[in-house]
């Protein structure tokens, strides 16, 4: 058994320093739980002369090779993140034979099979529970807990950013650009925000989450990916009143014609255990075929509930390294499934148009809808301040996205139809 | 590489069926997942003569000794239930250097540490995640991923006959024998439901979680108990009112007097996580110093959603085996902290009194509590269809379980109380 487990952080910024802290303030239990010390030995830092508050006595280095090549270095932890050198950093240190920890859901989104393949090469380990859902279990439920089930759905508040603006655009009525600013006084979302609300960062999390749970590697070009940015007020009013939230997912379906992936936003019953995951708090919905339903809910990024799962990752590395063994599931790709076309995906739709407040408009909309054989669940009209017109909203049963497309396109010919202000899906859960 | 793991079960009921089940309905992915195939090889019924779907072309027997003495076998897996002999049987399985899988908390909460210690004399494992929460990762999720934490609370509804119940009553304002007839009558509760509605059930796994969770062994005379057959319709209408849901809940916190672990029914904020787990879902909730809050939900019981929890542990014991390794986490337990008494636990209180509806009453009641130094948060006085009566409620700051008992004392001994109605607790969450 090593007295030491010693490890080289890539990286000091907010994420690092949490791993740093953990590291530091529950060292007792941390110690007898893997029945070893464990010290962060030096650290990546652009500038290694910077005070760095949390970091006082650990050797800093701007060049990775001291890292690399340090002898006594058992564990490298990448915290680092976007792509490059990232990727090249976590390559060369499991070509070295170095337990590998990482939260950056960038690299392992894109090049997941690379690493992988690179750690069983080299019969070594790489951990990435931190990459989705900061410090939720999610990686490890359902590579090692939910391993007994075929999983069909997977769906997901994965964005703290966008959660945290729905939930105060649904409490306050705020408009988008009100809770946008409000996020980033507070630190929640960032000065250019559009990964998070251009629905990138939860694609990411898309990616990673249904390749594990359909055991078939997913792309990021699969991913059909739509943001909150033309969410209203009114849309979330009258999401309200129909009995719904609205709230960005990132959902993976296995359907029979392959994996459907997709993150935007959904009206979602208040009765899903999903509509309760308010502010910067994230959760994942899993359906398998044995469990049934089951939810892992927490807060989704933040300084030490993400080191929470970069501790609990460089454990396990440190407990299999005084082993001598190999515990982890490695790529669990075994299957080559086919990605479902967006075409032949299918949902419920809600629709808000602006048209002229006029006798027989609705029965039009209606018919059009029939015609391209929209089948509609409930309609509301609701006359509007600007004069001679008024609002219907349609909600959809389940209808494939082609058949959407096209009633849409008769919709939007229609002379009293001025304008087609918005189409949300709307996720009823596995009975449609 | 071993070709094939032979698993011998214990017990053919609702749990052995369902693990029957999962291992042939997902028979291709386990195979795939494990990296070698998984057959039930032999079962143990008390009658061997009887037909059993689901148990086709496996062989029976009513002799454990032709399980444990069959050096095919690799796997014991015990979803017999009760105490003896499933102990004995665990013992001896493990003696003879067999993995073991089980469900039972009964034996896990009462003997735990003789299974883990016999496991690691005889260096093999025990596993045992469907013993709390049916399918829901817990025990996994608690003792790796959540394991750099220090664990300060952990809340559960963790017994789905009573939430199934509470659910009920507050949707149709039913009342408790009612609801109990229903939930017999529809498979939720046993003919004799004490151990449910009483709390033992709960109390069970309140003490696997707690010595998880504080790394220190609870025993079940540790757990203070109280049932939900006191809870009425009047108490659920007022919780609604005063903004809370009624639920039963398994607590453990981790406080300077030494772990305060208790089962009774609680008022908890509609808006907190497990006021929204309904019917017979089960949800735990935990409280770290590094993640924050977090919460595991789904089933709590039932055949299939048990059985993806016993079939992945059957599934790591299956790969552990083939890797001639021991990857399990075996007893945490390495602190020995006090049981915090009863009387030095503290709690809000709910308290609903019968009293002579005369000018008075009420500022003798609170000068009752404020004379015994329990702090008042909000009072309601309400007219009763009783000639002359008026029901007071009344819920308190946090205080000392002491404090409180005496407060009551001199209330009950008010010439103006008639009836002391109900007590319950009241869980605000850490800000108490």
């Amino acid at each position: 058994m090593k007295k030491m487990i010693r490890i080289g952080l890539l990286g000091a910024g907010t994420v690092g320093t949490g791993t740093a802290r953990v590291l530091n303030l529950n060292q007792h239990e941390i110690a007898e739980r893997v029945g070893t010390s464990i010290e962060v030995s030096k650290v990546l830092v652009r500038n290694p002369d910077k005070e760095r508050p949390g970091f006082e006595g650990i050797a800093k280095t701007s060049r990775f090779e001291n890292i690399l090549g340090d002898p006594e270095i058992d564990i490298i932890v990448e915290l680092m993140g976007g792509l490059h050198p990232a990727k090249e950093y976590m390559l060369q240190a499991l070509a070295a034979g170095k337990r590998v920890v990482t939260a950056n859901k960038d690299v392992i989104a894109q090049f997941g099979h690379e690493l992988f393949a690179m750690a069983a090469e080299h019969e070594t380990e790489i951990f990435f529970e931190a990459s989705v859902g900061g410090g939720i279990p999610i990686i490890t439920p359902l590579k090692e807990c939910l391993t007994a089930n075929h999983i069909t759905q997977i769906m997901g508040i994965v964005n703290g950013t966008t959660n945290y603006m729905l939930t105060k655009m649904s409490e306050c009525g705020n408009d988008y650009d009100t809770v946008l600013r409000e996020a980033q006084q507070k630190g929640y979302a960032e000065a250019d925000p559009t990964a998070d609300v251009g629905g990138l960062d939860a694609a990411r999390k898309a990616v990673i989450l249904s390749s594990i749970a359909f055991n078939s590697r997913v792309q990021l070009e699969d991913v059909s990916v739509e943001g909150i940015t033309n969410i209203t007020p009114d849309d979330i009013a009258y999401a309200k009143d129909l009995g719904y939230v609205v709230k960005l997912l990132a959902v993976g379906k296995d359907t029979e014609d392959g994996i459907d992936v997709r993150v935007h936003p959904v009206f979602l019953p208040q009765s899903h255990p999903l509509a309760a995951v308010n502010g910067v708090y994230n959760a994942i919905f899993v359906h398998g075929n044995a469990i049934g339903d089951a939810m892992f809910y927490g807060q989704g990024a933040g300084s030490l509930p993400t080191a929470s799962a970069v501790v609990a990752d460089i454990m396990r590395a440190a407990h299999d390294i005084c082993q001598d063994q190999l515990s982890s599931v490695g790529c669990t790709c075994y299957e080559q499934k086919p990605i479902c076309p967006l075409e032949k995906t299918s949902s419920c739709y809600y629709v808000r148009l602006l048209v002229d407040d006029e006798p027989g408009v609705l029965a039009a909309i209606a018919t059009a809808f029939g015609e391209a054989g929209v089948s509609l669940k409930s309609v509301i009209q609701t006359r509007q301040n600007v004069v001679d017109h008024a609002e219907i909203v349609a909600i959809t049963h389940k209808v494939l996205h082609e058949k959407m497309q096209q009633a849409m396109k008769t919709i939007r010919g229609l002379k009293v139809v001025d304008e087609v202000r918005n189409i949300i899906r709307v996720e009823n859960g596995e009975d449609d």
